[in-house]
């Protein structure tokens, strides 16, 4: 069973000695048409430690990637870092030796605003790519960013909400938890909504056992527990891979995903090392935190109208059952069926058969339960049709949010994949306004 | 330049000593609701050949495969057949013991009628996974479809719409060509529309640089040429490489992908041999055929609205390029902003950087041209925003048929994929129907 853990408001300004903010900027400026993008919004946010915080740094292992990605990769690699700016609108990808110099102008505007040393800021962007950085904008944002800087809750929010682009809502979760009997918060904010299948790594490179990953899905944790600098870029990694790693929207990895932790002792608690017995409840603490806003992603993915859990098991090994479970949530005519609240096992049948996972038609079994839920309904035993009533079956998919249980009864390994389904909103908003450039996402 | 074949009207009975029908016999039965699949429409079809001829099969290589599929791929590694009956509104996928009793029992019953031996009759069937063969009903219609053999242009044309599930027209093509200086022809029926990802082999067996595969499509190709069976397979396994295996409409690989050639010799040309100097005439003329039948699935697929050919070169290896293309064409990001005519270039390189082919961002050149044309519109120049203007791009993507030019310059290798784009369309058309059941095509 997951620990739990409790609940405090507010996300990246509930650990102490964290300050936030989130201003408007008009990063988009075309951002007027008919299909504009947020006008008015909120489109720049500052994230700062009062105090110099170890950090770590997971990033999109796309070739093609972002100028702020390339900028902030070897950053988090150091031990050390105090603020991470982040804009919307504009996903600075694709915009080359500028794109670059514009990342690190970002970051240096605001180490000089908040007298940093220029390599302790990060960078991350979201937005259209191909377009060059408004820069005379983002400056006067950096700089109202930092005048409101604060660590209430109200300033965390308002960062929230400057990441956002398709997102209908702000993402922000916090808790609080004991280590060892210290009270130590972790609190994140996220943005994600379209190009959702993150396969984020600390290098850049793809880890052996990822999937072609997508997504623009950006993260921001922060928390007061003192952590030495390599405890922390373990377990950030270990809670990406069980986290942001596992949500797919609609299979398309980004050029920008980032999530970036800064820890900076602010709890006094005695320091979290790998390997100490604090470690594992840290672990916990942090995968929960993580979980927690990547399933707001799916939740409020572009159009989603269902949450679907897809638990795989009986794999032969990991890779297989990460395969079968990436190939269902990838389906369209699965993604659709779901839609259409249509139990349509037949279509999942036929995406774990392509999938490269080993698969034997004759020993799969395949059920619905409601989340979590212990009682399943099987649709299949041994690849053979139960006796379970369609109606029974449609009732159960018809649910916003459900668990679907595929034993592939060929090894001991699984997977689950937190999946939205494929609506007709999705499809109208991708299909973009070409009334206005700026108004289409990367 | 490819060769050019003189169009003859007509398809499977074009060429000399082929019969074929269509009936209908009501194989979905409960087809009488709101979403029913073409209710009354011909659901059998029957392609016989005078005398027995050479055949060839190229099949799914999905590991969940239909029972027809493992009745006939056997039948096709023999060097003889006469003739092949095929479904829609069922697929017999997923049908345990009772679906090959049943795939092998629609054999024996065409081949009883026509009095051949029941291993010289081929099968295939389309159509929702995991529902019983109606066998009742698949009787009588074949009894029926015996009686209306004939080699008339309306047969054949009986036969194309037979197969017909979510098409919204049949699909048909012959041809005709010297070989020695004698008259043949190749003819050929096939359906589409959804689950369309083809990755078909000889064997069933996945090639190395296969993607994974998906559709369902079915076709059927007849010639009165006179040629080996070893130079047919060979023939038809080029021929598929390049057109069927070479189209995207949504990623999904079918349990009952199926392309089937009969060559009956009754043109009484030189036998054509691997290796003699008619086979390359006759490859030409067979890849021609599949590639206008392949190309009308793309434009018939499920809601598509965009026919585009992404042209990939400059790769490092072939399956540098056709992983490149695929990702392209496999987006849903990319395919819903063709849907609206938006030529985010952005989107492209995203995706060609999440695939699994090397791809380096400042050598990328990204054009766009008319079907076929020379005059090309660059987007892109070494990962570089050219100065064409974002209106001209828009007018080249507006147009329902265009052409994506992906130089990687990394190397000398191509691959073309034939694609659509993603639209509302084709989300509405898939959600199904869940108030019938048997409208939700597999």
């Amino acid at each position: 069973m997951p620990l739990k853990f409790k609940s405090v408001p507010g996300s990246v300004t509930a650990p102490k000695g964290f300050l936030a903010s989130g201003v408007f900027c008009d990063i988009k400026r075309l951002g007027t048409g008919k299909g504009a993008h947020r006008p008015g919004k909120r489109d720049l946010a500052l994230i700062v430690s009062e105090a110099p915080a170890a950090v770590a740094g997971m990033f999109t292992t796309s070739q093609v990637c972002a100028a702020p990605v390339k900028i902030s990769l070897p950053r988090a690699k150091k031990a050390r870092a105090q603020a991470i700016v982040v804009n919307s609108g504009n996903a600075n990808a694709c915009t080359g030796a500028q794109g670059l110099r514009d990342a690190r102008d970002m970051a240096a505007i605001a180490a000089g605003i908040l007298h940093l040393p220029a390599n302790d800021v990060l960078v991350a962007s979201t937005g259209r790519i191909g377009v060059v950085m408004p820069m005379t904008n983002v400056k006067k944002g950096i700089h109202a960013a930092a005048k409101l800087l604060n660590a209430s809750v109200e300033s965390a929010h308002h960062a929230a909400e400057a990441i956002m682009t398709s997102d209908t809502r702000a993402k922000e979760v916090a808790v609080e938890f004991k280590l060892n009997g210290v009270p130590v918060r972790i609190g994140g904010i996220c943005k994600g909504a379209g190009m959702i299948q993150p396969g984020m790594s600390a290098t850049g490179a793809r880890p052996a056992a990822a999937p072609a990953l997508h997504a623009t899905m950006l993260g921001f944790v922060t928390t007061d527990a003192a952590i030495e600098p390599r405890a922390l870029k373990a377990a950030l990694a270990e809670a990406v891979a069980v986290s942001f790693n596992r949500i797919i929207v609609d299979g398309d990895m980004s050029t920008n995903d980032t999530v970036l932790v800064l820890a900076n002792g602010a709890a006094e608690n005695p320091v979290v090392k790998t390997g100490a017995s604090n470690f594992n409840l840290f672990q916990a603490a942090l995968n929960h935190v993580c979980l927690e806003l990547a399933k707001m992603i799916v939740r409020d993915g572009e159009g989603a109208s269902h949450f679907v859990t897809i638990r795989v098991n009986g794999a032969k090994s990991f890779a297989d059952a990460d395969a079968a479970a990436r190939a269902v949530a990838n389906s369209s005519l699965v993604k659709t069926s779901w839609f259409g609240g249509d139990p349509n096992w037949g279509r999942v049948l036929a995406a774990l058969g392509y999938s490269s996972a080993r698969v034997v038609e004759e020993k799969v079994d395949l059920a619905y339960s409601a989340p979590g839920g212990k009682a399943r309904l099987f649709a299949l035993k041994n690849g053979q049709p139960t006796k379970t009533s369609f109606a029974a079956l449609c009732k159960m998919v018809a649910q916003r949010e459900f668990d679907l249980h595929i034993n592939l009864n060929l090894g001991k390994s699984g997977a689950v994949i937190y999946a939205s389904d494929l609506t007709e909103e999705y499809v109208e908003f991708n299909k973009g306004d070409i009334s206005d450039p700026a108004s289409m996402g990367g």
